[in-house]
């Protein structure tokens, strides 16, 4: 069984290349705070845009375009320990989906600038959704990422 | 261009079929706080799991395996309106990919119960991700969303 599915967007971004990300910035929740960037959506999508001002931060579902090797194992930057890929937001998964939240800041057509971006240049956009109050779960707690919470 | 993805497992649900959610339990947050079911992950992919437990909740990536048509347009059952599909949570979209965020009660080797369940019987997974500090956004705010919120 085999699913298929076509960029409906790209994004812009001020990093050209995935080198250009210090890993370091993931390890924080501001590394990306002051990051600004572009989703450009195709035209023939651009009536899918109405309605999405006010929301003030989106999901965006991506392709990890330049991941080129699939592990069940990572090592994220806390402490280089192996963990498990689906206990992690590494690229280099099963499938290589990647899902962030950006603050959008205007909408200018089927043009949405937006902050906090830790996508870089090129990135595939599959499809965006707005962050709702179901997404929100003030209550929640991180497993092995607890001890590295600042 | 084109992506393909292969699912890594296959969501167990009281829900047998997409009738059998009532479409006002999307209108609350507490819709599906009491709906429970399982996550089977397929055996290749078991050791990704690992150092999973202790999240509370996760992101899982999976495909509206149901959804049998595509439209730039969605009516949420809030009030019926027309809103651009970018700015809904409708299964159909350009590309039907689904986004939610479970509860974990407890993992059995390679099937995770879960609470929070708002998927379908035989909804093919692809990609589970921990819901992470930098995932919770308090400051939020939701848009035409906003006015039906209690």
């Amino acid at each position: 069984m085999e699913f298929k599915f076509k960029p409906i967007g790209i994004v812009h971004s001020p990093f050209r290349q995935k080198e250009d990300i210090p890993r370091d910035k993931n390890k924080t929740s501001e590394g990306f705070k002051d990051i600004e960037g572009c989703l450009e959506i195709f035209p023939e999508f651009e009536a899918g845009l109405n309605d999405i001002d006010g929301y003030s931060h989106l999901f965006v579902l991506f392709v990890f375009h330049e991941a080129h090797r699939k592990s069940l194992i990572a090592h994220p930057p806390h402490d280089g320990q192996p963990r498990g890929i689906f206990a992690t937001r590494s690229p280099h998964r099963p499938n290589p989906l990647g899902l962030s939240i950006v603050r959008l800041l205007q909408r200018e057509g089927r043009f949405l600038q937006v902050g906090e971006l830790d996508m870089i240049e090129g990135t595939p956009i599959l499809d965006i959704k707005p962050y709702t109050p179901r997404d929100l779960k003030p209550e929640a707690h991180f497993g092995w990422l607890e001890k590295y919470l600042t």
